[in-house]
């Protein structure tokens, strides 16, 4: 567990990691060390976290609301649009896919996290699910103009998500209610999926893909397990996501 | 030719990019545009720009010789840590790899772009290779001593550069002065690999070391051209640079 350690100099922060190691900050420093943890998990260097670190979680708060987040999401999609312009010579042949993870990259979980402590809560896998059953997440600023740009450019959309099987209806609902539709394809995590790292079924979803013929263009995601692994995309865009880690 | 556009509202600053469009931003924007700029360069959103944006390189700049810089490299030089003390079982057969970059990841190069416009000029390498050659580069802060204790557990070190074949002596009188010593090897770009893409080049270098039966436990670079391409690392560790880009 990570646990504020009290006592000492009123000036430093104390705590105790995952790993039990006691670490300390002063408070001036708070700020680049929390924007140094964000940072990290952006670029894929710090990994497998199953918590945001109790010092950082007004941080991530704080980034994750704010008119960054949304400029930095705004230019994630600006950037897809450069490589869309330059990268891809549709054949017509309807073998050309794009591919876009659900949460946090379609649809926000933000409003899940604003009550639930923005990632200092280990994740309760049944009260999420029950919000993601409510069917109300809002479209993520940006994305959903550029899902319908791809989409209009006669690429075939694949959504494909962690999200158990057993969430389709709503999910699809969500999805269309906040202007989302004509994808070709919903791909959830049945009972087999469920076991596999979310990795090696991304991984096997893009196999399949290929498989049968399709071209995959590019994938706009939140996670860097979305990307990982072969066969890949021929170029992916990362959204940030401060919030939780999806191995 | 990127640059500003003069005329019109003071409170609006309008610039012309690479591509010929013209944007335009309220200052008050700038910092988020410019931050968004930074984020999408070091989760490699954002490839293959030739100069930073005009209207950026005051922002870069004060990030790269920033206390949240040091933070930030101090940070993954501290999850290289986490990974080490888990990662890998040292057989003791000398086929224990590691692999480094040299510059921005060993030695510094803002000194030179201090003097150059850091990053809002083009690159002009022949003046870039002179100062290399003065062998006057600082260490990067944190990474001296991680190298260190990569060596001490028995990891083999590759520093795989793209600077020139021509540049060896310089660059080994700079590395030791600094303090690295003990690698195993120095590899940099001879007439052959000049011709080749990073890239290309980095994925040639860990193909032979794979085959002369090294196993490749991570590398440290601060551009995911060091990273690309088969064969892999069993992990990567991005350390921030906005500065330039390698393709």
């Amino acid at each position: 567990m990570i646990g504020l350690v009290s006592g000492g100099d009123w000036n430093i922060l104390k705590w105790r990691e995952n790993n039990g190691i006691i670490r300390s900050k002063s408070k001036n420093n708070l700020h680049n060390y929390c924007e140094s943890w964000r940072m990290n998990v952006e670029v894929n260097n710090i990994r497998g976290f199953s918590v945001v670190p109790q010092e950082c979680v007004e941080s991530v708060k704080k980034y994750m609301t704010s008119s960054q987040y949304k400029s930095d999401c705004e230019r994630a999609m600006e950037e897809v649009r450069v490589y869309l312009s330059e990268c891809c010579t549709i054949k017509g042949d309807s073998k050309d896919a794009w591919i876009f993870d659900i949460d946090d990259t379609l649809l926000s979980t933000i409003p899940y996290y604003k009550k639930h402590g923005f990632g200092g809560e280990k994740v309760n896998a049944s009260s999420l699910e029950a919000w993601m059953k409510e069917g109300k997440a809002p479209a993520v600023d940006h994305t959903l103009e550029l899902f319908h740009e791809i989409r209009n450019r006669g690429i075939k959309i694949f959504l494909v998500s962690s999200r158990k099987e057993t969430l389709r209806s709503p999910t699809v609902d969500n999805l269309i209610k906040v202007g989302y539709h004509g994808w070709a394809t919903l791909k959830l995590r049945g009972l087999d999926d469920e076991l596999m790292e979310v990795k090696k079924y991304q991984s096997k979803v893009r196999q399949q893909m290929v498989d049968e013929g399709y071209r995959i263009w590019g994938i706009v995601g939140d996670q860097w397990s979305s990307f990982e692994g072969l066969p890949s995309a021929h170029r992916t865009f990362k959204l940030p996501n401060s919030m939780y880690y999806v191995p």
